[in-house]
């Protein structure tokens, strides 16, 4: 049994999985409701015991993902974005709680650890994933491992620079990716159409901006909203020609878009292959597959954290026959 | 011993080393004149049996780099880049020729392995190198395994966008870095700025295109030229922009400047890490170094090639007891 916790500036998601990935148990918690990060901890810790008391001893261990988390130290080190200030050494903390292994990584690494152990990625050694939500985080696997980077913050593929003079990014910059790529991005990009186009030609003219989601600019565009699916288009432009410097970077065997804004299938995959086509360089010509999740969308980052600990559990297992085909891959 | 092979599409360069990387003999013989692959291959293992005469049985393996080789492989893809027609399976010719073991890979890695098995990154197990030479290769090494890619073809950083509708690259595509960032590039860039100043400003006004190579520019600059130093500048500027995004993607501990290029020393460096605080993202200042190669500039990639089956052996004897290092970095 494995305890995955996702934490969220909104949410805490909790869940309770087997080793197939199966959830006995889920359960989630708000995180802003919490000022300090002490109130936080308690909270969590009492969801920990409600939770594990339903497997006695059979819990492995407890996977942590959330925003600006190193992996090699196990602390939070920012949580500014959770609302809190300083650090929290959060694997610290539960170790102690616990008294099991405990795992911590940047939550936008979370997809790729649930796809490797649970998903379609499972039998892939070089690939990376795009989640699309509120930002843009990315996962980037190499040789069957994480590359988490020296500081642990690899994978920040939303901050990379699109447009000099670009949008306003949350990060004090200007023109990074998840200004235009992401559901935030999506919604940016169909106000400046509307002010581009200027009225009569969309049924979300009528919405403020504080009322327009990629959800409603996805069901618009599915039925047949011209302005709306030019968003999309302008969206999955900007990110395969990303995609296509990032295929040449670590040339991975796929590429899987997941998140909320996935959903929008090929309203959003469509534009993608196609810019990416357009960008690459012949020789990586279709060789890298544009993919889907195979996990539930809801679900995936959930996955990610058991998959932490599952994987760790593994990885200690495998050490004590190394193949050659890992030698091999130096 | 080692013995490493560097086939360039000018010059092939051959050493052979000892396991502290100290070449008790090297030799290089023209490339280019064998107008056929199998005249070629003639010629490397008529040397390589002069060579290893030197050694008798002490030799462990040969490493080779050459331009578009798959390092699962040992195929060189596209030996047009060689001049001749079709594929070469170099590691399967050479296994059959001297019965030792043959590692291959894509010459723009040779760097980072040179760095990692003998130069300034043997303790570090994230980093990049990025060389300077007629183009722009680079070689990405994340928990402590080169990034080789599903196809074996990662690290063409050379050709990531840099301008839409920008300079013709050789690639056939259109503002790639290298076009801007390597020796071809400083010199396209000299000639730019030659165009818009119109005169009356440079030395360089009295040499024709095909005259002027990185050297010249680099000697005119250290002399005070404007236009040089501008040209550099130029480079160093667009190269730490770039950079900015990979540390994002990759967070490495280094980036190594290496090849013919770097020499220009602070007129290269400074104005690249000028430019990469400026993009960088303020959580990630000042945690990247940008570093010279700890090795003579002529040898880096042939040490790499050297290193290549040197890695492999210590691989080997160091997987019969995996660290809690290695099964941390997944």
């Amino acid at each position: 049994m494995y305890l995955g916790i996702d934490i969220g500036g909104t949410t805490t998601k909790m869940g309770l999985a087997d080793s197939s990935g199966t959830f006995l148990s889920e359960n989630s918690f708000s995180t802003s409701s919490y000022s300090n990060v002490n109130q936080f901890l308690s909270a969590l810790e009492g969801e920990i015991i409600r939770m594990v008391s339903l497997v006695g001893n059979q819990l492995q261990g407890i996977g942590v993902g959330a925003p600006s988390a190193n992996f090699h130290t196990g602390v939070i080190e920012s949580a500014a974005n959770l609302g809190w200030s300083g650090q929290l050494n959060i694997k610290g903390h539960l170790e102690e709680f616990m008294k099991c292994p405990v795992e911590v990584t940047n939550d936008a690494n979370l997809p790729a650890i649930g796809e490797m152990i649970y998903g379609g990625a499972q039998v892939m050694r070089d690939f990376v994933t795009i989640s699309l939500g509120t930002g843009l985080g990315s996962g980037i696997v190499s040789n069957g491992k994480l590359v988490g980077g020296h500081h642990g913050m690899a994978g920040e593929l939303g901050h990379i620079n699109v447009k000099p003079n670009g949008r306003k990014c949350g990060c004090g910059r200007r023109g990074c990716l998840e200004t235009y790529v992401s559901a935030t991005g999506l919604k940016r990009t169909l106000f400046k159409l509307l002010a581009d186009y200027n009225g009569g030609h969309s049924e979300l003219e009528e919405y403020a901006f504080e009322d327009v989601n990629a959800q409603k600019i996805t069901e618009a565009a599915l039925r047949g909203d011209k302005i709306a699916i030019k968003a999309f288009n302008y969206t999955g432009r900007i990110l395969g020609n990303k995609l296509a410097d990032l295929i040449l970077v670590t040339d991975p065997e796929a590429i899987f878009l997941v998140g909320g804004m996935a959903k929008a299938g090929a309203l959003l995959f469509n534009p993608t292959k196609e810019s990416l086509v357009e960008s690459m360089l012949n020789s990586y010509e279709s060789t890298v597959e544009i993919l889907p999740s195979k996990l539930p969308l809801e679900k995936v980052s959930l996955l990610g954290a058991c998959g932490l600990i599952a994987r760790s559990e593994r990885q200690l297992k495998k050490s004590k026959h190394i193949t050659l085909l890992e030698r091999k891959s130096f």
